[in-house]
């Protein structure tokens, strides 16, 4: 990055005033940014406007007296090289362009209108896009969408696609992952994802980094950003387009050169950076990344209530590259005083329903269990798959609610034991169906999931998320190990 | 499977009387039972009690003056041998035995206590177990759950795992897979997978078979009864226990051994069984199965509206052994009469945004496009991704309720023509998050699940789940075209 362009990127994420060109009555980015604290520094301009969302409508951007840091231009694609033009004049540090119907649609004129473009911006303000949703910055206020969270996060997402960025923040909400940044940028006509890398990269709110990427026009920089951001910082990225069809489909949606998988995973590889599978394990490994300790090896232990499952969960987590060991002799003697015997399991899986219960005599508790694997050498991870609901809902009937209540409670205090003080990671899976109506079911299993999120756990919906979560962990911890 | 045998399984799935000998007020079996119509044809057996859930409960099964067919036994396994010496003096045709604490625990006085009970049925009575749920026959009554549906549907499952058959019932209620038996067996010690694969397969009420297995005592008439049952109708399988800790844990499971991963493919290989890698890959494929056409081919299109996800979409598609291919040159001339330009490509996937709506002078519907595609040569399959609900709502405000309706109607009637009269499949994809809880969001993606459902097309809550269905459809498919 050439000396000054940082500061053009403090513009970018902090600005001071903000335009939105092109604005109208059902603009998504004027609604949005009305909602955040960035709302009386926002400027809406649209010569076919007096007034919009109770504020003055300008004519041009030249008409403003204040001075603005930063534009979303949201005008039809032949407009943009005249207002880029106005927004160069008004001393604009950077603008980002939202609009389509560039490059990306394959045509020959809408090419050209693309350099045109670029010849306007060269050296003269800095660009996002076009072709994208821009930036969503909770802790300024800037945002891409109204539905978006205004709490500040340490995640940082950078995406070519503006969906995905946008799916990544919704996706967010419900999953305890809260963002520092996103980034959506598009055909990146000047500021390229190095640039945003090297800023996350440096950016002391940002933790995490999470990359959604079809291509590139300058390998060799990208190459040196990411090695320089994973020094700093776990970066975890989803290639898009690494299939023929796949790379086909990314050509057409962003203009990108997409290179074979091959090389792709060579350069994700040596530069340190964590390449995942899909959407849901990008957003997973994420979440596990921002609060979890990481395992010192592959050895897992998974405390479930069903025979039949655990064989199947066993396999999930061999296949996912994690072992499933079988407890050390120490471990199964404790065991066997707390779980009584018909019916379970205190092997590895542990299957021991009855702990899930208070049943007279029982002589110790789910945390107990805990605690006495969480001690065990071969066992560097837990995780603890709660799906004891529908049996506990059958047997308790009324008592339900406090048994519950109790049980997590018990539950977490053995998990914090595992993670506080003896340092092992703790996935926790809370498994709900998608479709599920059963209003208290999902009442319930809701209540778990976030009684765990507000003790700093991750939670999945299902044992494999939370496996290749793990399985992820360990791969980013095993770096720093070998070295 | 013996002469005879036949008649004694329809005793297991059509009793005309059943005892449950070990009935107690908070009994799951005596519970559900009561809720079905075996109610009338019930008897409850527990020398505890003189009434249970306003029956009369009798000391022993012998006390009973009717003839039954069918007892479900759930006192401790230690008292097992001397009750079912009474139900075979009594004359039952068969038994289920729930009690746990067999050779399973690996105990070897719980070994001995198997072999005694085995010894005690030999010829005399089938039995189903011991630890195991037993049989779950909607038509019938017969019930392990007072959470399962009481609808008659067309899927059998076999089960060694009671769990695994329970959630498999529960799971299906949510996603509209609907049973005609399932049957969890246990430690199998007279009746056996192969018995109830023989079975299924001659009962014309099953159309498909799903089976989950963690081992078997003997693998050559397993190996017949597969070949035959799949030469019927299709059958799914799920093998527990294939990596290596997995192993170890079926075996304290079921006592199973449980074999190399390769031996058992190659069984399910030549046998023509469809083996799946994960439980919710099961329900995927077992959902399709029951309601869709196969594809001639790999070529699949992706009606999606993000052009972001759909080269994501694109590559899981081909990661999961399928192709997206581009259209042919009038498919791409027709569709580009009826989408707009900008930001749209009308390649595969289709990701044309505006059809979702209902703008002035729009010359098609996605009803059309959906048709245009359908009768593309390239094209063998669809799937269709619904997820534009977030826009449409940010863009229609209240205007949504009779917007989506409609556009579901429209949706419905361009899916049916690809699959009714072109003969192509059609694999709908409704996302919505597990954990999320905006209920308007949820009520509306339900409401466009059940309106596909009820059209009896198969509704996946994520892309994936839907490509690895078509693929297994595909590969089930290709058994015939390749004969």
């Amino acid at each position: 990055m050439k000396a000054g362009n940082r500061q053009n990127l403090e513009y970018i994420f902090n600005p001071r005033a903000v335009a939105v060109i092109g604005a109208s009555q059902g603009d998504d980015f004027a609604q949005a940014l009305m909602r955040t604290k960035i709302r009386d520094n926002l400027f809406l301009v649209n010569p076919k406007h007096k007034e919009l969302l109770g504020k003055n409508c300008y004519a041009s951007i030249l008409d403003i007296e204040d001075a603005i840091d930063y534009a979303i231009i949201a005008v039809p694609a032949s407009a943009v090289p005249k207002v880029l033009g106005e927004c160069i004049r008004k001393g604009v540090k950077a603008a980002h362009v939202f609009s389509a119907g560039f490059s990306e649609t394959g045509l020959e004129e809408r090419k050209r209108l693309e350099d045109e473009v670029k010849e306007t911006v060269k050296g003269k303000i800095r660009l996002i896009g076009p072709n994208c949703m821009g930036i969503y910055c909770p802790k300024s206020g800037l945002s891409f969408s109204a539905d978006a969270s205004t709490e500040e996060g340490t995640v940082g997402i950078i995406s070519q696609s503006g969906t995905f960025a946008e799916l990544f923040a919704s996706t967010g909400k419900m999953r305890n992952i809260k963002l520092s940044k996103a980034i959506s940028y598009g055909n990146a006509i000047d500021l390229d994802c190095p640039d945003f890398l090297e800023y996350l990269a440096q950016d002391p709110e940002t933790e995490v980094i999470a990359l959604y990427m079809e291509g590139t026009r300058n390998g060799r920089r990208l190459k040196s950003e990411l090695g320089k951001a994973a020094r700093k910082k776990p970066v975890v990225v989803l290639k898009g387009g690494i299939t023929r069809h796949g790379s086909r489909a990314a050509s057409s949606h962003t203009g990108s050169l997409a290179g074979s998988a091959e090389t792709w995973s060579a350069l994700f590889r040596q530069t340190g950076v964590l390449q995942v599978d899909n959407y849901d394990e990008l957003v997973d490994t994420v979440l596990a990344l921002t609060c979890s300790p990481l395992p010192s090896g592959k050895g897992v232990s998974i405390i479930t209530h069903s025979g039949g499952f655990s064989v199947i969960e066993t396999d999930l987590c061999v296949k996912a590259g994690l072992e499933v060991p079988q407890f050390g002799e120490q471990t199964i003697r404790e065991l066997r005083k707390i779980v009584p015997t018909a019916g379970t399991g205190v092997g590895n899986p542990l299957d021991a329903w009855p702990i899930y219960y208070d049943m007279p005599g029982m002589p110790g508790t789910l945390s107990d269990a805990i605690r006495i694997i969480a001690l065990d050498k071969n066992i560097h991870s837990l995780v603890l798959h709660f799906d004891e609901l529908r049996y506990l809902k059958r047997a308790l009937g009324e008592a339900l609610d406090d048994h519950l209540k109790n049980l997590i409670n018990v539950m977490i205090n053995g998990c914090e034991y595992a993670r506080d003080t003896i340092g092992k990671p703790v996935m926790i899976c809370v498994s709900v169906d998608a479709y599920s109506e059963d209003e208290e079911d999902r009442r319930y299993h809701l209540m778990a999931k976030k009684a765990f999120e507000s003790k700093r756990f991750p939670v999945y919906p299902s044992l494999n998320a939370s496996t290749k979560a793990l399985f992820n962990l360990y791969r980013y911890g095993r770096r720093f190990r070998d070295q």
